[in-house]
């Protein structure tokens, strides 16, 4: 008789050969594209969405918006660009505001939307809660007679909708190039996220809510680090809570190429057995 | 400080207002339009996918096909159809199998594609291994001067894609009103399904393994369930598991309208407890 | 040696065969199920859009807005909701404006936006300017436990986006049951509309610019058309160019289902002939 | 009163401020990246599409497919890209055949899909038989630590799929560089159009019907043009008529970047005058 053992799959489907899971298992191989723009927001709003163990961060009013393009592989799925392309291909658009967990500052990423389904599952066991959304960044092809390279004087806009409403959207003014260490607070820092997945049972606690620490390995930058003048403007929604974190100050933008190995996560603190 | 307690909602995303999960909490209540199409597949190839204490249904040869549209709100939701009303309304293509568990027959939903995120989000909280994908059903209007009210002569057929590869087609035509009771096996029957959450750890076994029975309660009946010839053909696939479980043979086709309230679900069997 | 007559179809493509072309030649018929909500404009808003010799209609400022489902198919193309059903159903969202030719009254389709490809190309050669975009519309199914038949008391909402831009909003909430020939003026009007098409050549004129008056037969109604109480809002963007013609006064708003033939147009004028 | 030179716009909508055109007026401003291979095709059947005065190439069995992303603005819409970036971008799968005009080699594009409204009904002005699909590349990020930059070694894959069908998918192994000169027939030659539009007139023929040879100045080429083995599989559809074009034998394949201005057309035939 089948076992549940005989069932193959990182994460659904769950299946005898195992080919068909939305995402395969990690290590996950990024490659990314960002265009960010550092904020400041109410502290006050950003300290409800943290809770404890985690806390504010040393900056607790800096937020930044990340729109970006993702190209992804799972470990060896190096065959999936030239089997489903579309499959490797994502662009999502996120809030991320400074946290800190026991003295270590890190950051969380709160309201975000991808505009692939494999992106939103594993985002998902992430604890990133990640909803479907169209977005979009300008981007230039150099040889088009009217566009030229990135560079100091170009403009850049990262648009995100979901569900019919326009959400965010924000742009850079390239005026600089920067190193990767100038990219400002919390960039950078250790990814703390909340795990969730709920129970069907009425009543019950949800079946996983932990605090984990999200691994990154094996960083490779584009040495091209831009910086420029940013702009960021959140619209209302009917059925959105992103508002509260809007900006009331720009730092600065920044446009920028990495990827890294997401090797898996550490669990810091399980809810559940509190 | 702000606990835990504090971040509200049923699920992603955990927010101060618990306003803008992509679905609220259960109970569930659904509106539906079914084609489907009862056939006999492999049950060597049915009984892979069933893994203990799940076992082969009394007829273990026996799976439909169902496309379906779904009306649905959750529970003090009956705002959504007039804030946003796309997000109550989705379409589905699943293949479902007979099984049993202790002896009392059942079914349950191997591979799924559905076209929203709410509706892949939630299957997964209830073991549907849902991915997204387009489905479209043949449906008239009456009053187009070349189209009729369904009924005795029609033909319907339904269909789904995804990842830009077509997966599955399959269609009825209409011959006789029948009784809901004369609806084929297993249609019907109770649901028990396989809840997974997998773990980032290295090395772990996944976070939640459990074998549920899903409830369904309050139905309501259309009276008109057609029922008529069968077709029905799955098409191959590069990153899809379906066709093992594809069709030797049609058994009949069917064209209903129902719906009824998810109060929750029953676990039945812990599998990280073995 | 192909002569221009071996190409067929009654658009593009043109092929050998003939079998591709986006929509097939008319007759087209089509099944509407319409959310109307009836507005006044700016009268001086609405005559700019009116080009000689169109003119106002007898209640110049009188508009309004149709959210709507639709089921097309071409002649001799009743298999196509069996063979490729999403060719035979879109969704629309269009604003329209009395106008008036010769003294005759009449409504003209400002614009419009739907969201499958076929009904843009055909909108093109009928005068409508359709571009694509998202609409939804509240939708019930009565069976689930939580929705009713549409009826007294029945609330229901369109919404249309495109390019991630919200552009227009509109509600009803029922009041009564009205015979279809109270729906308010310029429903049900004849409609001229403004075909063109452009050149490539510089300076040139365009390649088409007529105006036509669209046929309309064979006219199928439900008897059940609601009335109600109405909302609507428009709302502004980055591209669109419909605010100037935003609501200043809800005149009610309406509910209801039609089919219809449309057997060809009937060219009135001519500009390029002037 | 409002004349219709007050209505403003290259081609719908037709405005009072003609700011809302689904695409502003050439010259057109384009940067690409494709992915083509070149195939030879029965040759009867390509002569079944080259009405006359078009006739079969000097190579008359050869064609391509190209997939392809594009990157567009329209004269003075420098703008775009910050206000609806989604407006700038978009993604081609296209067949095009060798062809000759009196004597002068050039080439026509045959079946074509692109996935944005504006590309479509640019495509329908310029003669392109544009319907919308789903196009996928392979990309690849080189900061991905999987992922390398491309070149020889690389391989990309290209495929479409529309209405839920996949039709046509081809790759690229690169072997090595080469010179844009040594880009196969027909890629660079000129290309030889049919415009048209149809009539509403019951009976009548089409309003627009002429040969057109498009312009292409200003050319910008990405000095590293790549070229490999190539494969290309059509597959079968219910509603498309690209399979008597389907590839008998691989010429090759190739990946470049390039960008030009599309100035205008000259009408060289006029189907309507005959």
């Amino acid at each position: 008789m089948t076992k549940i053992t005989d069932l193959k799959g990182y994460c659904y489907p769950l299946t005898p050969e195992g080919k068909s899971s939305i995402v395969g298992g990690f290590p996950w191989h990024y490659g990314t594209e960002y265009l960010n723009i550092a904020y400041r927001a109410n502290p006050d709003e950003i300290a409800k969405w943290l809770p404890e163990p985690l806390e504010l961060g040393p900056q607790p009013d800096v937020a930044y918006v990340a729109f970006s393009k993702w190209w992804s592989i799972w470990e060896n799925g190096e065959a999936m660009p030239n089997i489903n392309p579309g499959r490797t291909q994502y662009q999502e658009a996120a809030i991320w505001v400074g946290c800190s967990y026991k003295g270590t500052p890190g950051q969380i990423c709160l309201p975000i939307w991808v505009n692939k389904d494999f992106s939103m599952a594993r985002g998902w066991f992430m604890g990133f809660a990640k909803k479907l959304g169209e977005i979009n960044i300008t981007d230039y092809n150099p040889y088009n007679p009217m566009m030229s390279e990135i560079g100091i004087g170009t403009k850049m806009t990262g648009v995100v909708s979901a569900n019919g409403e326009k959400l965010m959207q924000g742009s850079i003014e390239i005026d600089r190039k920067i190193d990767r260490t100038e990219l400002p607070y919390p960039m950078g820092l250790p990814v703390f996220h909340i795990r969730h997945f709920p129970s069907l049972v009425p009543g019950a606690k949800p079946s996983v809510l932990e605090l984990v620490k999200l691994g990154a390995t094996n960083w490779q930058w584009d040495p091209n680090v831009w910086a420029g003048q940013g702009d960021l403007k959140f619209f209302p929604s009917e059925i959105e809570e992103h508002m509260p974190l809007a900006p009331k100050e720009i730092i600065g933008a920044y446009r920028f190429r990495n990827g890294y190995t997401f090797p898996g996560a550490e669990v810091l603190h399980d809810w559940l057995a509190e």
